[in-house]
């Protein structure tokens, strides 16, 4: 069902020097499927992470500000689907810690080092002991291989794996970038996605990977929704392993911090743009640019709104060029002085609508043939000013309902 | 489709005096149905409306400002359905202003004492000649007693009509009170719904007028949503034509603007409901009341947030009790300094979760029984101050996809 996304090529998952990853079957929901992974990671990694803003935050984002606050060096992060660990109060937290507790106690680090994520249903015990009984089979499935299968052991409804990996020379030093991610609903991250984890063996300083994770968020899945429910676990962890022989990057804004920064930012958005396509019930893949803002955020609300509209979502779904509702959603996205007779509206290369109505060359054949694509570009020109931003997203199906109406059962 | 949508009851249905509806098939988009309907209202009346907030809002609504504005005494309304003349630019303005014209023509009144009102497809030329042509036909049809068939001629994707009435004592003089609307989808109103119209032969003062339709609409249409989409020609309007003996009313601060407000209210919140309960594939009557909270703005902002969840509305169309969407959407409000630990969840009378978590009894079969129900009370308690607010939702079924995939086919 997802959206020409593409199978992840495993000559392209990188392995990242310093970083180990092991999965294994702990039953936590469902018997016979892989749902915990831990990352193993050398001392001397810097790790930084974004994560949701919702209030309802479950219990591991709770631990891991806590941890990444701490200052300590961060050496493990264990993983968990089939159970969110969201919505459980105090008893949550207590959970994650005895999960966190006992890897530490198996790898001889402190609880502190190491960072819980849980993805899965909302309002559940954390069942902890089948977590614990599943580390010595996760320890001793550990490799610097296994991207792939770290990518399948996160997913919950999404119908593939999400990973992508590049490489990139920083100071004539060839250094390896690989990312996975997971979706597929309750997706209009507020920080970052449900779940991401990115790692590079290039070498950058604790001060700068904050920045860097921050930047790669708001560039890549900050600007992706599915169904504009901003989840309670979302985390997106960026870890620099510092293993590279190139010069520490002690600012993003020098040649190789921008570098780095463009190839981390490559794989974020095909990482960002992977969930969209896998999108529970995703039929469509589309781009939504708004032109001529007097700001960026103006231009973000616009997408936003077009994008998260139920009427124009389903319309892409029935390839129904009905694109008055995509001026509807413009009109309410809260711009107070905007007005509609400075607007164009293009459909891919069509232009729609002008000056608040139908173009007068605009044919319905024309809209017609670009709804029945599975890629489509929605762009709006604002004609207020010089400010753009883009918003990734998908169409509204049958499928989605189901989905979510079958979700538990 | 609708839940538990009252028939109109035709007894109920009180003629207003000096206001007359008339009906006709002016075949607008379709052929056989009810599409244009005139009100028409004897001098001296009392008239006001509020309108859509999209900055896209269609060419009628502009026109209906306009000539409000101008402080006209309005002497008619033309309301067609099968075309929003909405997306249609300065074509679209001339377009309306020539249907009121046609009918002031034949009234002997000014095109500015004319209201236009359309609904349904956006972006396409409104039919002016066919609507003219119609204007014969509506006039013929003309008397008092006429809401019912003007109920179903501005229906579009309703299933039923939507027609209230009740009559009340003011200063010992018994007025009547009726009203009609529709809706079914691109429904999420701010300051009123697609169409509402209510009259009253109470006397009210013109100031006074105007303050009653913001309360009346504050109430009623602006307490409602099924897919969050506002309108591009959301109008209620509120005529009293002043026909009773009593004493005008000149202040909402009386006793009798008391009395008239709230027999008024009943009837707008029943209309305005019963949007919701006709809301495109509805199968769920949804009240989520929220309450402690600091200010009406911040309740009412949570109610929506979960009010307008595709996960939650799924999940009310499943019967499957995955409160934790709720809890995450109450998150993901807006409100940044929420203390998760201090709210409570209800379903109907079952407490759900407290603390942040899953309250220590409660059963899941408490929750799907709820669940199962087709009026379904969700009450959140933010536990933060004295504040209350309460907003009319349905659920997110299959037929809401299929109706909006299939809308214009």
């Amino acid at each position: 069902m997802a959206v020409n996304l593409p199978i992840p090529n495993l000559a392209e998952l990188y392995p990242v020097s310093g970083l180990r990853i092991g999965v294994t079957e702990a039953g936590i929901r469902k018997a016979s499927r892989k749902d915990l992974s831990i990352l193993l990671i050398d001392k001397g990694a810097s790790v930084a992470g974004v994560f949701t803003q919702n209030r309802f935050c479950a219990a591991p984002v709770q631990l891991c500000r806590a941890h990444l606050a701490s200052g300590i060096g961060i050496r493990a992060m264990l993983i968990n689907t089939g159970n969110a660990n969201a919505g459980t109060g105090e008893d949550g937290r207590v959970r994650a810690l005895g999960t966190c507790a006992a890897l530490a106690r198996k790898l001889g680090v402190l609880p502190e080092e190491v960072l819980p994520f849980s993805t899965g249903v909302i309002m559940e015990s954390l069942p902890v002991e089948r977590i614990e009984a599943g580390l010595d089979g996760a320890l001793a499935d550990a490799s610097e291989d296994n991207w792939l299968r770290a990518a399948e052991a996160i997913m919950t409804t999404d119908t593939q794996p999400k990973a992508f990996g590049t490489q990139v020379l920083i100071d004539g030093v060839l250094v390896s970038i690989t990312g996975i991610s997971k979706g597929a609903g309750m997706i209009r991250p507020n920080m970052a996605t449900m779940l991401g984890f990115m790692a590079t063996d290039a070498c950058v300083s604790q001060t700068v990977i904050q920045q860097l994770a921050t930047e790669l968020a708001e560039g890549s899945f900050n600007r992706v929704t599915v169904d504009g429910d901003t989840s309670t676990n979302d985390s997106f962890m960026v870890i620099a392993t510092n293993k590279a022989s190139h010069r520490v990057i002690d600012s993003l804004d020098s040649a190789p911090g921008h570098a780095l920064k463009a190839a981390m930012l490559g794989v974020a958005q095909k990482l960002a743009q992977a969930i969209v396509r896998d999108g529970e019930g995703a039929t469509k893949f589309i781009t939504v640019k708004v032109e001529g803002g007097k700001s960026r955020a103006e231009c973000r609300q616009v997408a936003y709104a077009i994008a998260h509209s139920p009427l124009v979502k389903t319309a892409f779904f029935a390839s129904d060029p009905n694109l008055g509702r995509i001026l509807a959603a413009v009109g309410y996205a809260g711009i107070l002085d905007l007005d509609q007779a400075g607007i164009d509206l293009y459909l891919d290369d069509v232009l729609v609508a002008t000056q608040g109505g139908r173009h007068p060359s605009y044919l319905e054949e024309d809209g017609q043939r670009v709804m029945k694509q599975s890629e489509i570009a929605v762009r709006v020109v604002l004609g207020r000013g010089a400010a753009v931003d883009t918003v990734w997203t998908c169409d509204l199906s049958h499928d989605y309902v189901s989905i979510n109406a079958d979700y538990r059962s």
